[in-house]
């Protein structure tokens, strides 16, 4: 990594971090070249980096300076769901979701999708194309169950970063973080059982509960600091929980990172009843501060986690590549893997490889966390700007996908609908209740570049907002 | 096609069924000349044609003869399998073969992989390498759950072979056949729910009925005729069967195809029990018979058929590319879906919708069809030549699989064991079976060119079987 990017993620995370103020003078350009012993033309890359990513502001014969704070939202509230267990709904809806065809011009802003147009992916296209063309067995046929050796080799390296010391031996590659998902229920779990979540949480997840008949006990969830511990100690008290389900780093839809003290509570309080964690990292790699925080498979000592993640958010989610780390449920994940899909296709997990081995990965992700970390901040400032008065937003730490919430009793379905005919579509927020709570929150992607086609989409969606509150309190004048 | 092709199919197709007999004299090339209205050269072609296949045999001056019957092993007997329904055992078995990592000196008979290495094959090879250069969504994004709209439109008219009338919506497409049977059983079944199989059975399903907490009841079997329905029918009257399961078309691992009056038959059955049928025809399109045979779905008129299948056998497993055809059931298996994986990654689902559209498969099928019949009677000489006197052998009628059966008692585990060190596995019967009967039998992929090495590895497993046997037969004087 070159020395002034360095540089300015070390600045760029003390500023995130609080530990410069907005209004604060940063540190002179001959100070900071004397300080970490690089020339001066290095800290002015460093600080021109800094202001394109909106973090510090030139002004001149003064320096920099860290930008004044904007009018933020703010943050959504705690939800409080159902106090017990609930069969899961909802189901029409995530239907509506994913059953859309996407149209060209339709700005898919509900959709989980990271921006696959970077020209850091090229190295893996490349790669792509070399293994289709080859007519044999590695690409071609039944790979074994675990997966491709040379991929889970990479992915135990790649593991390291978040605290994880595991064997290839330990990983099963998966058709994406869905089945591994999907495998980990089903490998501790039977129908009727009881699994604790975080709330909102990934609709995905929640359907999987739904379709395998288990029930979900929906836990509160701090938008900057996650599950609930006490709620969850309650819960557990109270209730036959089988496995603790959620997505404690750069979570979906609220976008926090658990702090690590809070993790490793939520271990102990795993282990003190005795209950298995699901743990979904895929957005894990998208954390913007660096390093990447650690996750709670790191810290568990008696296999107990479930790691669950895929290259679905962090590369293409149409490669279908994910894996699971399944600690002592390794052999009934096995065949729970077996029984769904047989063995994954061998040919993006070769490529996907490649791209690990040949060292393309690391740079795609900075410039990926830095494009991510930047529109987050026009997104935010979007909302402020063109969403209703009382809108209220979360602060993601990581990944591309904003939670905001409109005032009691809005409905996000009849605002969808509204939209239909502005060629744009949000995901709304019922999908990620297991009840259909939400029911006023909207989840917006904001991966792809930002262009003057999106931020008018998103101006659309607010406009379409106020529109629709303006009626209702019409209405009921 | 060429006409001699079509020529050489249909007295191919008069041979087989028994029209001619071996030892009668063939049509003279002038007779058929004149009945086809095709060249002479036409003619001889196909005799040519027929001669390569083994099926005509030219004697100097008097024309082309039937060859005389070779001495062929007798059919296996009709299994005799338990008269209820039992929990699902032999994971450990089946986890032993699908855990290896192929080797590449190996001749793995167990697996059930085509011949990947055809020419045919190339136009799709470039098609993938073409579609994974693309930067693009269509390729990387996530589908709509249905799958690839271009694939499903051909697959319907592939579809209109076997006598189906379907539109693209009636179809899911699905990561491989496994995950259409797999969403296909979590559509009907219950944890404890019994299902009718036939037996012996594939033990893909067998263990997805395994993992899902299923009953098996197994059906006896004709290796002739398939699945008895005296004894299907007995079933149903005696259990509340919820599904029948089954592979009427080229049979794995017995290689029949079903009669048709039986199809319609077995869904009358159906019908009056009120149950629904989960027909495998993964390797339909591989009949050695032209035109190919109907499915059970093709009779079908209330929706109660899910019909499974996938291009794993008939072009390359590492596609995973595979659908469903529902029925009734569409909702609940477009749910099952999408827990189990998402949608299907696009890009392969683009390649083969591009070599269908291109009219490659049909050659293609054409060219495997042929060389899987050819196979399959160098197969059953190398099982008379080498194996046991009293080894049985099934005829299959498409496919590229052989179902042996060695005397009663024999242990075709310690079989495998004791090849481990020769290069060779077979895939034991015992995992063709729910409660690990058919011990004594074990199945032969013959789907490869035909080499010195194969012939080999199929003499190492004769070898090794006489003398396993003799040791028996010593150890218990």
């Amino acid at each position: 990594m070159s020395l002034y990017v360095n540089l300015a993620e070390l600045l760029g995370t003390r500023i995130e971090q609080g530990f410069y103020r907005p209004g604060d003078r940063l540190p002179s350009v001959r100070a900071l070249s004397v300080e970490h012993g690089v020339s001066l033309s290095t800290v002015q890359q460093a600080y021109r980096l800094l202001e394109d990513n909106g973090l510090a502001l030139p002004k001149p014969k003064s320096g920099y300076f860290v930008p004044a704070s904007r009018e933020l939202p703010a943050l959504p509230v705690v939800g409080r769901p159902a106090q017990r267990p609930v069969e899961i709904s909802q189901w029409d809806h995530v239907l509506e979701l994913i059953r859309v065809v996407p149209h060209k011009d339709t700005v898919q802003l509900g959709r989980g999708i990271p921006d696959i147009g970077s020209p850091t992916m090229k190295p893996l296209l490349r790669s792509l194309a070399q293994i289709s063309r080859r007519q044999d067995l590695p690409g071609l046929g039944y790979d074994n169950i675990y997966g491709n050796l040379g991929l889970r080799e990479q992915i135990a390296r790649l593991l390291l970063d978040s605290g994880c010391q595991l064997e290839p031996q330990d990983l099963v590659i998966t058709t994406g973080c869905h089945e591994a998902l999907s495998a980990s229920i089903r490998a501790i779990c039977e129908p009727g059982d009881i699994v604790a979540v975080d709330s909102p949480s990934f609709h995905g997840a929640m359907q999987t509960l739904k379709g395998l008949g288990m029930k979900a006990l929906e836990i509160p969830t701090d938008p900057l600091t996650g599950i609930s511990l006490d709620a969850l100690e309650l819960a557990l008290e109270q209730w036959p929980i089988k496995v603790i389900q959620l997505t404690p780093n750069c979570n979906n839809p609220l976008g926090y990172i658990m702090p690590e003290s809070r993790k490793r509570a939520l271990l102990q309080l795993a282990q003190r009843f005795d209950v298995a964690i699901i743990e979904d990292d895929v957005y894990g790699e998208l954390s913007y501060t660096y390093p990447r925080p650690r996750t709670i498979k790191s810290f568990d000592d008696d296999g107990r986690v479930l790691l669950c993640s895929s290259f679905s958010k962090t590369l293409a989610p149409g490669l279908r590549v994910g894996w699971v780390a399944p600690g002592r449920y390794l052999e009934r994940v096995l065949h729970m893997k077996y029984i769904s899909t047989g063995a994954s296709a061998p040919q993006p997990q070769l490529a996907v490889a490649d791209f690990l081995r040949n060292g393309h990965f690391e740079p795609h992700l900075r410039r990926m966390r830095t494009q991510y970390q930047r529109n987050r901040d026009l997104m935010l400032d979007w909302v402020s700007r063109y969403f209703p008065a009382g809108t209220r937003a979360s602060r993601p730490q990581g990944s591309f996908m904003l939670w905001v919430e409109l005032p009691d009793g809005f409905d996000t379905l009849r605002l969808n609908r509204a939209l239909l005919d502005q060629g744009v579509q949000v995901a709304v927020g019922s999908i990620f209740s297991a009840s259909g709570k939400y029911r006023n929150c909207l989840r917006m992607n904001y991966a792809a570049k930002p262009t003057a086609q999106v931020e008018e989409a998103v101006r659309r969606v607010g406009v379409t907002a106020t529109r629709l509150l303006n009626e209702n309190s019409h209405s009921s004048d």
